[in-house]
């Protein structure tokens, strides 16, 4: 009987404090680092892991981002990042995100991201074989828009 | 006889160390970074400043980022953000942005962001009569798709 | 009987992608984040909240750090810090950290950080009474030179 | 006839939004970041180049940092980083750092960072020689402590 893999991986961090800014909340260039660590959890809990791939030669570079924030977050939050795969192709994955507070649910944030597979010369290659069947795109769980 | 204010204006700065990742490029969160510098250096430009409509009770928070990365940025490159309006409503602003390599006019990325108008306790609010009159959109001088 | 509040307090962080360098190793700044939520966590133990404290009218701000960097961490790694108080003063508190790789216990850095009290004016205030009592200095687990 | 390099090197950084935190002022380990900018700009002014020297296979990494904030730091604020050579070895340079308020000259921290000379595996090495005799030592220019 295979394994059944979450569709769906989820990702809790706490806010702190270099997180913030004067604003009292947290710099909206933050969470792009929240989505790098979500995605990467994601593919951990999918099998595989960006750290071995790496040392097999591939990279996974950002080429496009799009976030929506909708509500602040705050120092000593706990936030819940929800991270899925929106497609997959033979040199790009594409990643869609739903960043909530822990605690109610409510949400912050949504977010994609698209992803190009390079080699170590940062050249455009092929996603390896058992990285695509290991990512299994979905219909989006919320509307991003 | 009126000032001209150029529309797009022009903001430098040089990848330095802490900026880059391990896979030797520029960690693409930090381009936000750079957004937010060249749009400070607008308003600069235009007129006003950030931290002048802050101490005067406005914030103005990032709402909807978006980026498209073309090629990467190294350690000690001198980049070149180019930064615009692209739109002006009664409590919102977007801005385009275009990111070259200095020296050679490379684009780098291409992005857009909407900022909302808040006031201090972070609810919406409107754009201050002069702030608005400062700020002329214009059709986006490059193509950001 | 009353509860015994450990003197050493141990917070995990796994090393994401925006932590490292082109080095191919955390940028040794970083490292100043990691004793930031080590120190909160501290504070968390030992029966308060820095998230309190702040809502109180506190800030705690760094006025010294020093750290001896010995090991590199990396991408993906355990890393954990464990925090301890080393003196309290009336308006100062100094913690002590040993930053270790969390699965094999080797040391990367030692560093200690003094902190000031201050007002929600940024001028030299007393730490309140419990905050004094909660914290109870040791002397240090480890050599620190 | 010799040119003269000067011994103390200047860098000018302006505050940007990403730099605060919520106590309202510069979050302490940004201070990291323009150190490494200062240095970067003194081996530049002295007639080498990071860059350079990573490209021909060596490696600076800071072994010891240590920092006292004096007084604080804002947004938009322009920063001046006065940065000089304490001492050079065989494998190891120590620089030390003045932060000032560029406009009025106020003291904002003082510093100190050991660098070691690493090689592309990370194993000590031995600095150039081209770069030790770029390197002049200098008696403090101000106290420290």
């Amino acid at each position: 009987m295979p394994t059944v893999i979450p569709s769906v991986s989820e990702t809790v961090v706490r806010v702190n404090y270099s997180e913030t800014d004067q604003m009292g909340v947290v710099y909206h260039a933050r969470y792009l680092v929240w989505l790098d660590v979500a995605r990467c959890d994601h593919l951990r809990h999918s099998g595989t892991s960006y750290r071995d791939l790496e040392l097999a030669g591939l990279r996974l570079a950002v080429s496009e981002v799009s976030v929506r924030f909708r509500q602040p977050a705050r120092y000593d939050d706990l936030v819940r990042i929800r991270c899925w795969v929106r497609d997959v192709a033979s040199r790009r994955v594409e990643f869609g995100y739903a960043v909530e507070h822990a605690n109610d649910g409510r949400l912050l944030a949504t977010a994609t991201t698209s992803l190009l597979a390079l080699d170590e010369n940062l050249a455009l290659t092929r996603l390896p074989d058992h990285v695509r069947q290991a990512l299994h795109p979905i219909a989006d769980p919320i509307r991003l828009e």
